[in-house]
C-alpha cells in the first residue's frame, strides 16, 4: 500500500473519444466550448481531435477548426490522434496542436487485421518506421500503446507473454536507437482487465522496463473500471488516460437508449484520488460542471456516477 | 493477497431496493416474476420486499402478495425488510419470508432523526428490546448493520471510532446475553467510501470481533463501488448486500431522465469475483440476463455495465 503514488495524471480524452464514437455530428461550437471548461479544471492534456480519414469518420472532418475554435491556455497541452502518415502531417501542421510521438502495437491479429488490416506482427514492424519519422522530425518518442493488452473480442484471453513480447521488442528498439522510451501504456480497448490481471501485467512490464513511467488506458465496459484503477494505484502507477463524464461508451444495440460504458470517467477517478489523497491538480468540482455540459451537449444520460450525485465537497463545509 | 477469499456470498436487495424506491407501482405479476428469475441464477438469498407503512411507502403495499405469488426455490431464503414491531410481525406471518434477525444502527443523529425521528443513541438503545424480541421468539440474532459506517449527508464525515463504539456496544450486548454475533455489516448508505477507508474499518472492525463475519452493504453512487468491493476482497471480506442491474439508484432531479447509481450492481461484482477465480454459486449469463428484464420491467436504463456489454463467455468458447 506503501506504493500508491502522491500525484496521478489524468490525459482526458474526452472531446475525441466520446465525439469519435457518436453518429451525431455535434456543433463545433459545443465542442471547442467543451474543451474550453475542460482547460479550466486543471487538466493539463486534453485530447481534442483525430485526424483521420472523412470519409471514415464524418465527425472528426473539421479536427483543424475545432483546434482553431478552442482557447488555448497556458499549460495545457492538446493532442490529436492520426493513424497513418497523412493523419500524422496533417495534425503537425495545425498549430495547436501538440505531437506526442507514440507507437500503437497490437496483442492479437484479430483485433489488429480489423482495426489495420494488417496483422500484429506487421504492425509492429511498421512502428519502426515511426520511430525512424519522428527521428527525422527531430521529435523525441513520448509513449507506446499496446492495445488489447488484457483480452481481445475476436482472439479471447491474452497470455501475459504477448505483452511482454511486445514490450521487449520495444526496448530492444529504443535501446539499437540510443533512445529512451519514456511511457509504456496497456490498454484495456475492450472491457476485459481485471484488478489482478492489472497487478500481474504492470508488475511484469515494470520488470522489464524499468525507467519507464507505466500508463493504463482502461475502459469500464464491464464495471470494473474504478477496481482496476484502485489495483493500479496500489502497483504506483500514476498515469491514467480517462474520459470526462465516461464518454465514449457504445449503444447496446438490444436496448434502444441504453449505453454500454466507455473509458473510465475522469471525475469518477479524480474523485477516487482525492478521497485516497492524492494529488491530482484538477478542480473536481468545476470538472463535474464539465461533465454536466457535456451530457447537455451529447442529450441522453452518460455513465459518469458523481456528476448525478455531486462531490462530497456540499456536505462537508 | 493471500486475503482474498475463495468464495464470496452475494445478499440480492434488487427486488426490495429497486421497487420500493421507485414512484411507479410496477405489476405484481413482473416483480414475483424477477424474483423468479432471480432464484434461478444461483443467488441464494433475495430480499423481496419491506413490511412498511403502506402510507408512506405505497409501492410496497402488496408485500405479502408479492411473497404468495413467488414460486420459492429449495435453497433459496427470501427475505423481508421491516422497521418496527408492526413490520416485523406482518413479516412473520408470511409463511414465505425467510426473518433473518437484524439490528439496524446509526453513526450519526442528523441521518437517524431524519430516517427514524430519533437520535443514534436513542436507536441503539432500542436495539436492546430487540434482541429481547428475538430471544422471546426463539430467533437467533443474525446481523447487525451500521448505517452511514463512512460517511453522512447530514453530518459529514463519520470518524472511525463512532463505529468502533457502536461494535464494542453490540459486542457487549451480545457477549451479556449470552448469545452469538454471526454478522456485522458496515453500510455505505449514502455514498462516502473510499477502497483505503474501507480497509481501514474493515480491519478495525474485525479487530473488536474476530469471530463475526464482517459484511459490505455499499452503494456505487460516486462511481466507486467496484473499488471499494476489490479493496474489500483484498481484507478477506466474503459477504456482499447489491442489487441486480444496479437497482435502486436515485433519479438525478436536474437531469430528468439521468439516475444517480444506486447498489453496487450484483452481476457486475459476480464478474469481478468470477474473473478473479472467486466462486459466487451463481450463473453469470442468467443474471444478466434477469438484470436485462429487471431493466424491461423499470422501462429505463439501469446502471449495471455488464447488462449492457455482456460477459466474456460468448467471446472465449
Amino acid at each position: 500500500m506503501s506504493d500508491i503514488p502522491k500525484r496521478v495524471q489524468f490525459n482526458e480524452e474526452g472531446p475525441r473519444e466520446g465525439f469519435q464514437f457518436e453518429k451525431v455530428h455535434y456543433p463545433l461550437r459545443q465542442r471547442a466550448a467543451l474543451v474550453d471548461r475542460l482547460s479550466d479544471t486543471g487538466l493539463n492534456r486534453i485530447q481534442v481531435a483525430s485526424f483521420v480519414s472523412p470519409r471514415a469518420v464524418p465527425t472528426m472532418a473539421d479536427a483543424k477548426d475545432l483546434f482553431a475554435a478552442i482557447k488555448p491556455r497556458e499549460g495545457v497541452r492538446y493532442t490529436a490522434l492520426w493513424l497513418n502518415k497523412r493523419g500524422f502531417e496533417s495534425a503537425a501542421a495545425v498549430p495547436q496542436v501538440t505531437l506526442d510521438p507514440r507507437l500503437l502495437f497490437y496483442t492479437t491479429d484479430g483485433f489488429s487485421i480489423r482495426n489495420n488490416n494488417r496483422s500484429a506482427a506487421e504492425m509492429r514492424d511498421e512502428q519502426a518506421d515511426w520511430l525512424d519519422l519522428y527521428r527525422e522530425r527531430g521529435l523525441e518518442l513520448e509513449s507506446a500503446y499496446i492495445m488489447t493488452a488484457f483480452g481481445c473480442n475476436f482472439d479471447g484471453d491474452v497470455p501475459l507473454s504477448a505483452v511482454t513480447d511486445l514490450v521487449v521488442w520495444i526496448r530492444d528498439q529504443c535501446t539499437g536507437r540510443g533512445i529512451g522510451l519514456p511511457q509504456i501504456f496497456l490498454a484495456d480497448t475492450v472491457g476485459w482487465a481485471n484488478p489482478e490481471d492489472i497487478k500481474r501485467r504492470v508488475g511484469a512490464v515494470r520488470e522489464l522496463v524499468p525507467e519507464a513511467r507505466i500508463g493504463l488506458h482502461l475502459h469500464d465496459t464491464r464495471g470494473l473500471g474504478a477496481a482496476n484503477v484502485y489495483a493500479a494505484l496500489e502497483m504506483g502507477v500514476d498515469l491514467f488516460d480517462s474520459s470526462v463524464a465516461g464518454l465514449g461508451g457504445c449503444p447496446f444495440a438490444g436496448h434502444g437508449h441504453a449505453t454500454a460504458a466507455g473509458n473510465i470517467c475522469t471525475e469518477d477517478m479524480v474523485f477516487l484520488c482525492h478521497e485516497m489523497g492524492i494529488e491530482t491538480g484538477v478542480d473536481l468540482d468545476k470538472l463535474i460542471d464539465a461533465a454536466c455540459y457535456a451530457e447537455e451537449i451529447i442529450g441522453r444520460p452518460l455513465a459518469g456516477r458523481i456528476m448525478h450525485s455531486g462531490s462530497l465537497n456540499q456536505y462537508r463545509n
